[in-house]
């Protein structure tokens, strides 16, 4: 069996570019023991990866030069040579960037088609849901009649993150860029304000639409987003930081003057928690959260959307698009019917 | 009966001047219902003052130009309309920078002489050694064989500090100023180890001493300690925000580049707790603080130091070496015998 994949051929700088990537087709060996041979159906691209493909310190190892770029994804089992996993199946998995994988059978959760769709494994129902869920209620902890705020909204993260925040009873404001995602924040997600980071008077606008300040700052995107709201967060405010796409390409550091003292100095005088984390630390939620949001999925309290891109082909440019907002919602690439 | 007091003549920019005092003999009246006529015998100075000194937004409202600087206190009860306190009896308030005043008495508490030294309710006893005790067991959560540190290390609150995470279990790792003070470090206080911040290769040393990352980071000075330590935090790191001391005087943002959005990158990628607390909001801990702490200082598992300065028109003087790191553990006027 063969497989055509994406590997790493360089490290960017800067915003990936096509010639920091490789189109390879390989043989693919039978699966050993323990071992399923798949036909990947779907690949989820998310920011997180950018930071895979620098070598920067980060809280994992990067994708290694000619590896393949890794990846979740939905695949059928062609073989397997463990009986818990038989051809046909559908599967949730971490294949990467590639048409067709042997993997080893720990790291696959069957899923089942008629309970979902097969595409929420990798957005509302998965990772990006997860990340929200356990982010937000974890740390950021929203109360009711509380202001939660989330940037990147019409993202898998920060669109589950501003309707679960409704669902405990606090205000979500949302925001986005450009008008038919702001558009898309209030009629499909039903943020109770919905702001363009865009607009030239932004910061204005957040002002307007936080009168009692902010609680809670989910923070995915940083850059003048965050900025915006430190003026705006009241005493006791929490602030999981989960991404900070804005600045995933920068390469030096921005201009003076230095605003690290500020920032601290925001913590100190109105007692901010701001907590880093990755959702692999909450695993043990997984449980109480899935049942949770499916049922909110199921029942309408939360909706979603996805950005469905057609053809491994298609992957770089559109993880160059996600990098920039061009996506509207969970991105994913259909790889295979 | 007259009260000598110090007031805010204006509001200083930069380090405090003594032009931006002023000392003034008023009468006071006779105690009303409730109320007590107070000998202050002691005087706490602490950094947090400088903050009263502006009008900038601030956890406490500022103290206003003309009125009586604000500082916990050691009294003597001369007059007191109220039973439950006696002439003679001694008492902790918070009447200022003043040799008498009228107090309401509910805001006193009274001192029993015998149990500790009077100036310890100043101080390890008070809420210094509080503001120590809540932020590090709370918020800094020291567990056995990790690494603690803390600048500004033989002042009250970091010389409290160090001590508590050593009965817990950890390592102290603590910085100060001057051969003279990281000599008390290591003697009187028994950290671990000892750093000067004025050495050249401050940043090396704190590496050299802290071989396994840093678990917890007691912030209380802000400055290049705080960024010599950032690269030091280890995944999961905690850092009670307590103080900012290296900034107070500060009038402009220091020069580029912003690293705010490095600190943001280092808070996602180590899944770090920053979180600003003031003692007050742990007031609920007071209780078990307090025999706790007065335990260990009679057991000798904590020492204290204090830095007694004899006679109220020494206050601004003294301030101001308690900004540059002049005084050598606890300050406190002797305001009378």
């Amino acid at each position: 069996m063969k497989s055509t994949r994406i590997v790493l051929a360089s490290r960017p700088t800067g915003m990936p570019q096509p010639e920091n990537f490789r189109t390879e087709t390989v043989e693919l060996e039978a699966p050993g023991p323990g071992h399923a041979l798949l036909q990947t159906l779907y690949l989820s691209l998310d920011p997180y990866m950018r930071g895979r493909m620098s070598d920067a310190p980060s809280y994992a190892p990067p994708v290694e030069v000619d590896q393949t770029m890794c990846g979740a994804t939905v695949s059928r089992v062609l073989e397997s040579t463990d009986p818990a996993f038989a051809p046909g199946d559908i599967v949730l998995g971490y294949a990467g960037w590639q048409t067709h994988s042997v993997e080893h059978t720990s790291y696959l959760r069957t899923l089942d088609p008629a309970a979902a769709p097969l595409t929420t494994a990798l957005g509302v129902l998965g990772m990006p849901g997860f990340t929200a869920y356990s982010g937000l209620l974890t740390i950021g902890r929203p109360q009711p009649g509380e202001t939660v705020v989330v940037a990147a909204a019409t993202g898998p993260v920060g669109a589950t993150v501003g309707q679960i925040a409704k669902i405990k009873g606090a205000r979500a404001i949302g925001i986005a860029g450009g008008p038919q995602k702001t558009a898309l924040l209030r009629d499909h997600f039903g943020f109770d304000a919905a702001l363009d980071h865009r607009a030239p008077d932004f910061a204005e606008q957040l002002a307007a639409a936080t009168p009692d300040g902010i609680d809670v700052y989910f923070e995915n995107v940083g850059g003048h987003v965050f900025d915006a709201v430190l003026s705006r967060l009241n005493k006791f405010a929490r602030i999981p930081v989960c991404g900070l796409v804005a600045g995933y390409n920068a390469t030096d550091l921005p201009p003076g003057p230095d605003r690290l003292g500020l920032l601290m100095g925001h913590i100190l005088r109105k007692s901010l928690t701001l907590r880093g984390f990755i959702q692999t630390e909450f695993l043990d939620q997984f449980g109480e959260f899935y049942p949770a949001v499916s049922g909110w999925v199921a029942n309408g309290d939360i909706a979603y959307l996805e950005d469905v891109v057609d053809g491994l082909d298609h992957t770089v440019e559109a993880f160059q698009g996600l990098l920039t907002g061009k996506n509207l919602g969970k991105l994913i690439i259909k790889v295979a019917d």
